[in-house]
């Protein structure tokens, strides 16, 4: 009976040893690894510390822990232009056949024409006319069936790859350390709304009731007896620049503590979030590595971010370089 | 030593027996206890049950759990007047002197005067003024307060107790039963948004960002260089009857699939979630109970219910008869 005691002690030593060792490895685990170790990394880290330190001036309840991320630049490639763009020039060639008159009209010339000059001249109206007209005339349910099926077999041009794994490594691993500290992750995009609720939950792990976006008006109808929701061809809200606060108020109806964009249409968002009271973090993703994504920012058609970055350098906001900052982009390997 | 053992061996049975009640005890627990057991609420049980159950062909994944609660009438009483009109004809009183012209123009006269006749006669159209002209100038953090201040201090007429008290405690059990059992519980209600917000979360549980409403229009302005949500005194959407799937859609994102409502306004937000694939949970209140609360349906200006009523019929929806199904209809006792 003498070893018995001497065996327990040696296996409670060693379970000791290993729950220490569990212990240990598990606070060493770096939450941003795709980042490298130095000044955004490292407010991030000491932001969400202070914030979730019980007892002290910074801390914030965790149902008030609000994070809004635009998508277009900020967690997925916006060139060399805009997937939903992409989407919508796919789509016009699609329906095209049922248009003669698009031949004639533009904006709907350019994209059959593939002049992509008179696309853009065409401007924010050009785009918002192309997407009325193109997600409009089939009920929700079709239409989330119709932007599936399009992310299955489209690829960015560049990196061949579909558009959902085009993805900022280095955001999604943000997105995860935010909400294993208790934050509530929301999109907030000038992307159609119902264009990025089919996907973004495996992508990002935000659920459909945590994306805001642009949209256009809907009406609830009778088919056949079945109630539909019908995709009328009128904008309903465009989800960009001074939008965005406004559809953070609508929809979510708290403001955020932290806000991450990449483009001058995030800049109210951003000043709407940090002119709330308390710890804040707010931070721009500037594009500086053309060798492994894009080099762009104050002359861009595409995500111009111009006051913004202004804005950011003034007040102190992150400001991230992502040829410095993050030591891989994608998750394959780029 | 010998007793010790047997010590040891008497505090393990004692503790098991303790654990054992414990645990029958939290099984025999009523989730329902203001509801009589009789039919909806066996119906209630059973449609739990069977959307938790994994590995039946009625289970529902825990984020597809979506739950619309209408709130006037359905969660919090909404006679003798829905406690937002309240709210406006005190607050009208309140800004007259600012407004001269109101003592000649309807519906504000009305209101001056105290003649409800006229104030009825105004319909949606009047409320909708009245509500634009009420609620507006202000910004968003200013009304949230105006509300608070305001509800802290208003009383229901015949029960007199603040109306955030005035709440079916059958319905606040039934939240949170269903949060209990993975439910994501949304309030969606004709009333308005920023109305409701300011006091969902301690009433029913119900967070802001779960609260769908109807809504003016806000807009983004630097004042004195900071950022505020102006009110405009313009509606922005109406969120009743065909409104309600409409704003589901944009702002949830997801079929409900259990809905409450009860009057003709929640008609269309019940159809949508009743025509989506699988099991449902459709339930209307009957206000049947003119001794502990109201009886009114057909014929009702306030809370009508018609034309829902001959279509849950029709559907063997739920229709919760007040005074045969609930025991308790508040918490103070009535």
């Amino acid at each position: 009976m003498a070893k018995r005691p001497r065996l327990l002690i040696r296996s409670y030593i060693c379970l000791s040893f290993l729950a220490y060792s569990l212990v240990a490895s598990h606070a060493q685990t770096d939450p941003l690894p795709s980042w490298n170790d130095i000044a955004p990394k490292k407010a991030i880290l000491a932001f969400v510390e202070k914030v979730t330190k019980e007892g002290t001036s910074d801390f914030v309840p965790i149902e008030q822990r609000i994070a809004t991320f635009d998508n277009d630049g900020t967690l997925w490639v916006e060139q060399p232009m805009y997937v939903q763009m992409q989407f919508i020039l796919d789509r016009v060639k699609e329906l095209a056949p049922k248009h003669p008159d698009w031949k004639t009209t533009q904006p709907f010339k350019a994209v059959l024409d593939g002049d992509m000059k008179a696309l853009v001249a065409s401007g924010e109206k050009g785009l918002l006319q192309l997407m009325a007209a193109t997600h409009s005339g089939v009920t929700v349910d079709q239409f989330q069936k119709i932007v599936t099926d399009w992310l299955a077999t489209a690829r960015n041009r560049r990196f061949n790859r579909p558009h959902n794994e085009c993805i900022y490594q280095p955001m999604v691993e943000l997105l995860s350390y935010l909400r294993a500290n208790g934050f509530k992750t929301y999109i907030v995009s000038g992307g159609g709304v119902e264009f990025m609720r089919p996907w973004t939950e495996k992508a990002y792990g935000v659920p459909p009731e945590q994306v805001v976006g642009s949209s256009i008006k809907t009406k609830f109808e009778l088919i056949n007896g079945k109630p539909e929701l019908m995709r009328l061809p009128e904008i309903n809200f465009v989800d960009d620049k001074e939008g965005k606060p406004v559809a953070i108020n609508q929809e979510i109806g708290r403001r955020p503590i932290a806000a991450f964009g990449n483009s001058d249409g995030d800049q109210q968002m951003l000043e709407w979030t940090a002119a709330g009271f308390g710890a804040r973090l707010i931070l721009l993703v500037h594009h500086t590595d053309a060798d492994r994504e894009y080099a762009y920012d104050r002359q861009s058609t595409v995500g111009k971010l111009d006051k913004a970055l202004d804005e950011a350098n003034a007040r102190g906001w992150i400001v991230v370089d992502m040829k410095k900052d993050w030591n891989r982009i994608f998750s394959f390997g780029q």
